[in-house]
């Protein structure tokens, strides 16, 4: 089995660091790897941005395609393109705000979201509805870390954890999820130190794909995912018109 | 005052269209124009095709802030891209199904959409969601006319009508909403034909970004729709990154 | 194009002030006048006032119709009588709470109300989920100020701008909307002071009523909106027979 | 313990029907009467007509509050001027509606509404959601026979239990209601026929009023349903400024 | 009449308080008593507890069909088996939770909940949102005393009555539930001491199973609460086997 | 890793099956069993039987503890005692429902329930609701055979499957949820035969408690699903005292 993250960023750093925390949770036997587009911005901290990283995810969910591989988890909790991948993709494809949120309703009545700016607020409680997942989630908080000072800002887990901390206290939570496929190292430190489950989408995804593939289970054929239908795609992003259809 | 809608396929035909019927209901004084991107899908009828659909458009939305627009219509009914183009627009933005929809819950209790392709249902609920119209929205009806054929089946209208005619049937609603810029110009028709109301989101949507514009209302200038922060955009999307920040 | 404000309390001072708010943004060419019934109460601040406020609401809708007018703002932010107003009008009929509310909808994730009295923050919620504008309404924050008195009291503009300024605050919010149609007057000096935008309903409820006409939007001659069926009215009402039917 | 149900329309003889059927389920030592206003409509069809039932209603929770009328139940399926009459009053109000709602959220699943004419369906829905009841109604049916023909049309109870019939058949539910205070007096004949409990809102609401007063249970004096601020009303209406304060 | 409420604990000093409120309610001419299983737990502070209290209250509802019992009250603010008593008695059953949340929607815009341990909160909000109640429902708030700590801690009062003012002035409520049948004498005390209503749902669940029976309201024989399908219980349960069928 | 399956019912053959389907999809490594109680109900078809089913599941978790088992699936489509079962066990416990149902999110818009008897459907719909997955939830549909029929009856498989095209057809859903753990087996046959993803919840939770077992998520000690504080169980159900505490 071949399960593959997406890191919807070009920020090369933060796909390894990706790739090897899914890799901790993979079952034996499952082949697990993390790319990211050569196109796109380097970190994913607006709407603006989510629009711009999707031409390179699906770039990448059409090079696995080719290669195999059996599902697909996007690495970003923004969770971007993933209407739009699933059509694309025959096997299942995950957000990693979708995983950590499901995972999250498993271990009580409800959690908090530990983010990277403000402005990710929005559209968290956005992913939230649509997943159903609303009515477990009772706060998002903004650690005010940019995704990428999350590599060298050498405060960032402090504070992450404070904010988990202060979390938990407003909206009595049961689990704190990390908002950021940047904090996925910092998962089983902070859950230790703050003593209620932390749960990391990077890892929550690899482990639900696996268990899609491991259950035979994919979309059907018919409906709203099927493969799109074929058309000219003009200008620069002419390539796109052989991935559908 | 200057109105510009976005048509954010490359289909020049229909951006054509859209410009006529947006004139249409400007008031005196509004000078209103009609473009599309020269990158991105031909027609929008799929995730996929929204999401590729999305540069380009930003693109349009760039272009208009350098010339001084002072607001805009999204003139496709997925609305795609509308939070991004909201963050990088000074003046108001309004997508056309937003626009429909808001106008259809003043004409009564409820209202049904009739739109191309049933695959495009899905993406009509989670915005009539988004929009808090859920309530007024009845039913989403397809008529099974891709968007292109549009431009050229000489049976689109009559088609069109009789899913309409039914959606009010079966629906017991209020009005009909038209959902595709492509329909724009059968509505005045089919609402004769049909006896209540039906509406076009291109025109609804330009009276509402007037409205907005004379009562001097646009985003705040924090939050979640600030300009996004600045940052690297690299390889076939370079070009972005000079639009944030 | 004649648009008619109704102002359902008989205060005319507050009846003037609305018709010069509402024509400041009305466009070019387009009548608008502003009415008070002359019965019922001199201002609006229970469901008592508004019960009591309707008929006379509605003795003005009928003599508008009797003057050809094309549609109407209810100038209440309690939008008392709508659902009647608009069985008995031939065009649209908006409510300035309903207006308020849409264009809020359009700034940002959410809005919080300014309004007089606590007692009326009730009223303000249950129209709220009525036209699906819940989702976006944060907060509904008392002033304190009767109705009356905002013609009167020398601080009421200060005590209203510190409303705002502390419901942006606890609510997170992108817009204030300035909850009563005695408010009208002051909604661009608020704004300019807070620097988020502030929307009174009065103007909103203009430009959106003349958007509709402009349209050619109307209800619909079957369903719950029909005109009522005729019957008699007998007491101090007996005139009410004839606006029916 | 006095209990008044006010019949909001004119018509005296459903006003006896009203009494007639409230007596039959109130307890021993329970005074039950029934009043209905000397002005506004004969029967109750439109928001027109309810909004101008309410000032006559309001009439006469004054005199019942002059008399020491410990609660109230209001007569009519659209509950008009409810909020109105919870603030004039000392003692409990309910909407039959509401009573008969709440009645059948006990006795399983679902409801199913039976009511006089297609466009009142909207009003019934409104009163779901406000009272938390529309988990529990699946449908509301017209069956087309006009208010004041219920006393009338000998065919009137055939056509309701066949409407009945349909709507269990149709919604799946459990208990039928009937959405109409003309329809009182058919209650037990119609359940008897169909085979499941027939809830009438008359009997209901007056069973509920004497439990509240049995528990000493009544408003508290602040908030929103205290008595309305005192204030001039003029014109025809002038009578009303003492009801208030 | 015959009504009776079953506690669903093992601690007959409770039952008896239970018994002594629910007859200060009740009718003249309506008997009631109540009774507790004599096996399970001594109080309900769980899940679990919960869970292994039905077993023994679904006995004692089968004991009152035997008896020619016409209503029953479950007499523990969780609400435990309330759908299996449904289904195994003839005339209503109802829950206490549930008839103090109905009752609290009739008094205001919301009331709030005050119960023993915080870990029942979840519970409370659960049994909102199947009532349709969770619109009324403002806050669950613990008072920190044990169940059986509320028959001898002489503060029990005085904390209750604390946590109800914290209450009410948190969450800005128009009355108290009292989330516990164990505080069911306390309720008029408190309510005069802090001036709102207060509500003890084992007497409003007396008065309602009142209403019920006098309205000649049961479940309908078809259904979802039919009599279980009869079937073997083997091991400690198997005495069950014939309430069932 | 040690996963227990816990059929609620008494039925050792179809324990024996639900082991079997559990193991065809559990990870190289991980040692699944299923067990079932000694005490209860031989099948579950009503609030009844699911009531009497828990303290034989409470028994087999505990049991569970005492032997090191890492996590539990409640082997029963109306996810019996999963609270209690939370409560007592120190790993994750999964419902069959709650596991089909997060999965079935997964595969697109929606999905339909292919039960036994109609009067569970009511259930399934509170499950829904209770995870977040009602929205998911199109349709809710029984296929008349009884649970242990399941077992015999040769038309079975026939029967579910023309049960499911009904039901794809009716609700336009993306995936089919089989409501019975005696319909474990039928799954992959079924799916083959209809042509859209068929989903087990026994299958399914069986793997999603390996994620959370592999993810190291499992309840924080504090709050709702805390081990209930210790206390006297009375009679039959003595020997339950010493699970809790």
């Amino acid at each position: 089995m071949h399960i593959r993250l997406v890191n919807p960023n070009t920020t090369a750093t933060m796909t390894a660091k990706i790739e090897e925390c899914a890799r901790a949770v993979a079952g034996p036997g499952t082949l697990v790897d993390a790319v990211n587009p050569d196109m796109g911005p380097a970190s994913i901290e607006s709407h603006y941005d989510e629009a711009l990283a999707v031409p390179g995810l699906l770039t990448e969910i059409a090079k696995g395609e080719a290669a195999g591989v059996d599902g697909y988890v996007v690495a970003c909790f923004g969770d971007p393109g993933l209407d739009a991948a699933r059509e694309i993709a025959r096997g299942p494809v995950i957000g990693m705000a979708e995983a950590a949120m499901h995972m999250g309703s498993f271990l009580g009545r409800g959690f908090s979201v530990v983010t990277t700016l403000e402005r990710s607020a929005g559209r968290t409680w956005d992913l939230a509805e649509r997943y159903g997942m609303q009515r477990f989630c009772r706060g998002v908080h903004a650690s005010d870390i940019p995704v990428l000072d999350l590599e060298t800002d050498p405060e960032a887990r402090k504070i992450i954890t404070e904010s988990a901390l202060r979390a938990i206290e407003t909206d009595n939570s049961d689990a704190i999820l990390l908002g950021c496929a940047g904090m996925a190292d910092l998962c089983r430190e902070i859950s230790a130190e703050i003593g209620v489950p932390v749960i990391d989408g990077v890892a929550a995804g690899t482990t639900l794909v696996e268990s899609l593939v491991r259950l035979g289970l994919r979309k059907s054929g018919r409906g709203e995912f099927a493969t799109p239908p074929p058309k000219a795609y003009i200008g620069l992003l002419r390539e796109f018109g052989s991935a559908a259809g």
